[in-house]
């Protein structure tokens, strides 16, 4: 075999010696990338160069071109401190610029920034947030196989030290249950994480029985050997199970002052190292790499979304919101990109009311909610809109999938059933009582808060053209429908229930508060005290002309909300009014001790929300 | 074999027949409970009524008057929806009334809450949001094993739906890891989730292979059987691993109208079902229950800590608050009681200092952030202090424990290094950007962000002796040090650094925006403005008075924070101002675009808040 010559195009049929000088030119280029910007993780880029060239060269259906092609197959770097190598894949594909790899990796502006973001068209997730990447590749692959039923193939490459995160076992799991026979995880057992060795090291065998115990298929292979990386590569892309490719490598490999060393995890080499390096592994290469093109795919039928027909509540009728979020559900399954995920709690959010009707779109994670959610991130790069629900509390569980999936730049609705001290007797671990901080401090996030089943019911619809993370919270509880049929609930609006020339007063809540404050109206009504009562049912972003008007007509706001006094209700309310530049007399009543079990009344009157203690918050205002 | 008379005490020499009756007991007594409640998982308790049985009479080493006894075992209901099963054991054990369980259960007030918490002495940790009770449970042994030296045993009660959660598996991971024998996690495998069948329904064999690929010890057993339970439970104790028992059980075990029936989950039975279930489960007994007592533990030595010395800075000197963190943390480490924890970012969060002066008390979870969190908590319920340290960003992967763990009461030490913007290159997957909101929400917590290395050392020290969740935000980059040796930063204080009569502005900054604020204020001086400038280190408890001092003084305020704009310091100083009845013009700035790579300096001046934004800020509040 003689090597390539150096600008030569690589392909399917290129001999494996030249895919072979493929992988040293993504190292080269990858050491070159990151030497230039003074940051990123060269070694754990050149541990995993064979398995990407042999991926790239041989097996990934892509068309570089148009990444938009519905017969690519869809890569993900679940390791994306790996940037350095995928970029360098990106420039050997003709994508990206030598130049601009290595002008501006890591810049400010750039689009090659240090851990691999959809700002880049042939990035689908965000990666980064270690544990991500394959959860979110089980979730396109379901989209392959359930939705597109289209043959693309989804690879995710992932670290070794990573396996030790929860969320990778869900998601193989999840694999397996499924029987994504078109995911391929490859593993880079590099054997050294960020600090020093992993828990497993280069125990193929171990990590083999924990993928087969889990429901896919495991195949172990030396990961610079790229013959051997191939043939596994093939017999994955055969396999009726879900694979992982079980790697083992050198990190570092290519250069021996840094092979299988310690202390070189994320830190570039120096220009005079980077030059020897760069010598050791024969130069700088111009190869092109042309890779199999797109898997052909049926032009799909246009889908004729049939009419959506909201439910119907009446006014004064007792309904709880989660239960008119079930039903807003099903009717939007007319739209047929809106597909439905559930946690195991299906018959308390009402997520269940879609997945009777649309069992196909209908997707249960069981207790599961950071695959439930990175499934949701999945489906939405498949151009599906997902909503994923389960009780406000266990959202929490997803916190940090929900951060990423905002860098990911996906829309998604969330559900959070069961907010607040209202739910009752289950206790404190089942109450929702920090979601709406989480949610509101989610970039790009819309955060809605519905009080009756009617505004519960738009607005649910409304999430499904809304961009970016949109979270709806809904209560256990029923209570009385407020507003009638066709009532709009534009987003970033409230409704003013009571006004009046004389209101001295302003009485802001939304949900089970929403019910309080009316009650306290009436209370204060009998008193000879005219209130001013807002359904603040869009928390974020949230109708700052309409506060600063009652803040200035009223002279005084009490707000209560079922939820920590942090990053809630409340404190939307005076970052509007401060932006404004008007803060009245103001009193914020939320839930300030830790809630035990009992009646929702007992404990919404414990935790200091309930109408007496929002009436006795309008007194004092008004008589300080 | 003869039934036991109804009021008999059963023992650790009892009869296995009259174990049974003390099952059918704790069966009884659930669906007493429950039903009296309105509200409750009886067919949960009832799967489980043998498999605790047999534990309670032969095997749990427990005084019961005494939950204090290190000698004690631990037990953790990870599925703590089967409250009344283990309300019902108290009752059994005599520490409970029969009258308490069947009046109080799940009432307002009550100890006997839905979901159990540590309001009861003889429960260490909140259970109730599932995967959580098994991680604590590996940080109870893992203390036993290392720390405590002490023979006790943690027994885990688990239920088969909770094992799809990933936490479970980072659990079991380190328990195999750590080598805890002393642990005993048993299955409840009772095929029913809330919503219907489970991912694995009985497949024991399928649920025994993943324990094993984890480095644990399978058990099958008929779940109803005691003497095929008794033998399992005695071979646990005998194991050199941690075992895991899995019980093949039938929800609703032992009134065939709900035996092995969807549709009963969570659910009372109606009064009189309730009457013909206890009636077929052999009527009302009042057994009584003392089994094994407490290990006999050597009396340990008081330990006698040493004087802790903490590190000093030089004014003037460039010093990162995430070095000053490791540093104190190791000084803390004279303290016996203090340990650290690691989810492999130790080198980059300093924890490893820690961990290189007493690597007996430095526990490392590789990268599985909620194992981490879990471990801390369960440290914390054996008298530990512990730190746990990860990227702010990463925390928010372990919210549920966070939140939980308020719920448990403990008092841990959390660290989140690399907030915000600030960090550079590595981009927004690494950037903690949400991390003040999601802690300020957690109830009763502390939030600290020093902004130099003296007060990031003294801060560090602080918190060893603070109630509850703390939380300290700690930064990448080195900056002055601002403050003297000696020099004290009570919790709930600020300092102001530049102060003045003629301040026409007070600008608030903590951690790099502080520098940022410093830098303004020079700006301001220039052109003729006296700004006033206070370093909020103290974001929770927030310290009102300084702050509505400055803001009458000055008349205008402008914040800015390396966090997103809600949730964050501005809305904590918005919150504090309203609540001193004081808000001046005000400006907040913060993240509100998603950042990209670049320098540290570059990314605050595009996220809008560095010195000359500031200052721009100050100048259009003054003009305005």
């Amino acid at each position: 075999m003689t090597a390539a010559p150096t600008n030569a195009l690589i392909g399917p049929r290129s001999d494996l010696a030249d895919v072979f000088e493929l992988a040293q030119q993504l190292r080269v280029d990858s050491i070159r990338a990151s030497t230039s910007a003074g940051s990123g993780h060269p070694t754990s880029s050149m541990s995993a160069a064979d398995l990407m060239a042999v991926l790239l060269a041989r097996h990934l259906h892509y068309d570089w071109h148009h990444p938009e092609d519905p017969g690519n197959d869809h890569l993900v770097f679940s390791k994306g401190h790996a940037s350095p190598l995928l970029y360098a894949m990106f420039t050997a594909a003709g994508v990206v610029s030598e130049e601009e790899l290595l002008t501006t990796y890591r810049r400010t502006g750039s689009r090659l920034q240090g851990h691999p973001t959809p700002v880049l068209p042939w990035v689908d997730v965000a990666t980064g947030s270690l544990g991500q990447g394959l959860p979110y590749g089980v979730g396109m692959a379901l989209a392959g196989r359930r939705l597109d039923h289209a043959p693309y193939r989804v690879w995710v490459l992932c670290g070794d030290s990573e396996m030790t995160e929860g969320s990778m076992w869900e998601a193989l799991d999840k694999a397996g249950r499924y029987g994504l026979a078109n995911l391929t995880a490859i593993v880079d057992v590099n054997r050294l994480g960020q600090r020093g060795p992993t828990e497993l090291g280069w125990d193929l065998e171990a990590y083999a029985n924990r993928v087969e115990a889990f429901g896919c298929a495991a195949l172990t292979v030396e990961g610079h050997d790229v013959a051997a990386v191939d043939k596994a590569f093939e017999v994955a892309c055969r396999a009726e199970r879900p694979t992982v490719v079980l790697a083992r490598t050198i990190k570092g490999r290519g250069f021996a002052e840094v092979e299988d060393a310690e202390g070189w995890h994320g830190k570039p080499l120096p220009r005079e190292m980077a030059d020897r390096a760069v010598a050791a592994l024969g130069g700088v290469r111009h190869l092109t790499v042309r890779g199999p093109g797109p898997h052909s795919v049926a032009a799909r039928q246009p889908s004729h979304p049939a009419a959506v027909e909201l439910p119907r509540f009446k006014q004064g009728e007792k309904v709880a919101t989660r239960s008119a979020y079930g039903k807003a559900l099903a009717a939007l399954g007319a739209r047929p990109e809106v597909v439905a995920l559930d946690a195991e709690v299906g018959n308390s959010t009402h997520a269940e009311d879609f997945g009777e009707v649309y069992p196909g779109r209908y997707v249960q994670t069981f207790i599961a909610e950071q695959q439930m959610l990175a499934s949701a991130v999945g489906l939405a790069v498949r151009g599906r809109r997902p909503y994923a629900a389960t009780f406000a509390a266990f959202l929490t569980r997803a916190h940090d999938f929900i951060r990423m999936a905002s860098v990911s730049g996906v829309s998604i609705a969330l559900c959070g059933s069961h907010c607040g001290v209202e739910i009752g007797a289950d206790g404190p671990s089942q109450m929702g009582l920090e979601d709406i901080a989480m949610m509101r401090s989610v970039h790009g996030s819309t955060v809605l808060y519905p009080s009756d089943a009617m505004s519960a019911a738009a607005l649910t619809a409304a999430m499904a053209d809304l961009e970016g993370i949109s979270y709806l919270r809904t209560t256990r509880g029923a209570y009385p429908v407020l507003y009638p049929p066709q009532e709009p609930f534009p987003v970033g609006g409230s409704k003013t229930l009571r006004s009046g020339a004389e209101d001295r007063v302003t009485l802001v809540g939304a949900g089970v508060t929403l019910h309080e404050c009316l009650a306290a109206a009436d209370e204060l009504a009998a008193e000879g005290v005219h209130a001013r009562v807002i359904d603040l049912y869009s928390v974020k972003p949230v109708d700052g002309d309409t506060l600063c008007r009652a803040a200035r007509e009223t002279g005084a706001v009490v707000v209560a909300e079922d939820h920590r006094p942090e990053g809630g209700i409340g404190e939307a309310v005076l970052h509007a009014l401060a932006g404004h530049g008007t803060v009245p007399r103001f009193a914020a009543l939320a839930v300030e001790q830790m809630p035990g079990s009992g009646p929702s009344g007992e404990l919404l009157d414990a935790a200091g929300i309930s109408r007496g203690h929002i009436a006795e918050a309008a007194r004092r205002l008004l008589a300080g």
